[in-house]
């Protein structure tokens, strides 16, 4: 998506090894009409899979998920971070590790909001090491329910989370793949 | 909003004295084509104010603002709830007392995001003690931006939230304002 490999271009930063910052348009402070055109793009590109829901992770992923939702007009679940959490016949729950803040949390979604044989589309901001689609994967299986795809605004391609859905054949569509950072700068996927 | 009174109606459940729990379409699922109503209706109830900036917090916050902003044609920045945070010159940082958890956490939002006279909209799920608008209004203060407004989806006016805005001559827009739960019931103002 050129709007938004210009916007990471103009705007993103690269932090070391692996990490690139978009805090002015999708982290902290969000772009409504460039998240309007991501979600666009999201449901344009799922149109023909019969999506009854889309599930994601507080908190940059709600906003691509809820524009995509409203187009599909299906609802979204958004998977709630928690750093403790007592087990409960109510809910699923998983394990996330995150490189980037070297902690683990769990992610809960409440079971009456998955249901069984549900057609799942995954909607998160970034796909990196794949520890939230991974805890998100956990939790849907759980469930019973069906992921038919995962769209994530930002791919980290050099980053191994793509090969959890290639291994499960869950399609996965990135609205921008960056193959590589070279010298402090982003470099897309061809 | 008559929609959204209805919504709470069929789904809201009233806990204890003063808990709503409207997590199948709110806090937890989200219904993407009530929050895009809701959104259009707080853009068309501020559209003469030339907002510069609709300012939230983290996580559901986000829905209703992102759908407003889209209208509104301006960006969102939502503050992040911490834990534990250590102050920086990069950051404003309020703490925010939580009386349904029973727990201080801090909301920071980075500097780079509030500029002096910028016209700010405050946007939030809730107003019920008013903590989140209070904290937001320490950040905003310490920036010398503009509140010229906030919307809620929610108002529960029999608790004292509103009485911040009051005070500070900042208009209130509630989409639903409960003035109190009787007999486990929702009772909406006049």
């Amino acid at each position: 998506m050129k709007m938004l490999e210009n916007r990471i271009i103009a705007e993103g930063r690269v932090l070391g090894e692996d990490i690139l910052k978009v805090d002015s348009f999708l982290n902290h402070q969000i772009d409504p009409v460039l998240m309007q055109a991501i979600g666009r793009e999201i449901a344009r590109l799922f149109d023909h899979d019969r999506i009854d829901k889309i599930v994601t992770v507080e908190t940059s992923g709600i906003a691509p998920a809820v524009f995509a939702a409203a187009e599909l007009g299906v609802p979204v679940v958004f998977a709630k971070k928690k750093a403790a959490i007592t087990m409960t016949d109510e809910n699923y729950v998983a394990d996330v590790y995150s490189f980037t803040k070297k902690e683990t949390n769990h992610i809960i979604i409440d079971k009456k909001f998955l249901n069984a044989a549900e057609r799942i589309l995954l909607v998160d901001d970034f796909l990196a090491n794949g520890q939230a689609v991974n805890g998100l994967l956990e939790i849907t299986d759980a469930a019973g329910a069906n992921v038919v795809g995962a769209a994530v605004v930002i791919e980290k391609a050099f980053q191994p989370g793509h090969e959890i859905l290639e291994q499960r054949g869950i399609r996965l569509e990135s609205l921008a793949k960056i193959s590589d950072f070279k010298d402090g700068q982003v470099v897309f996927a061809k």
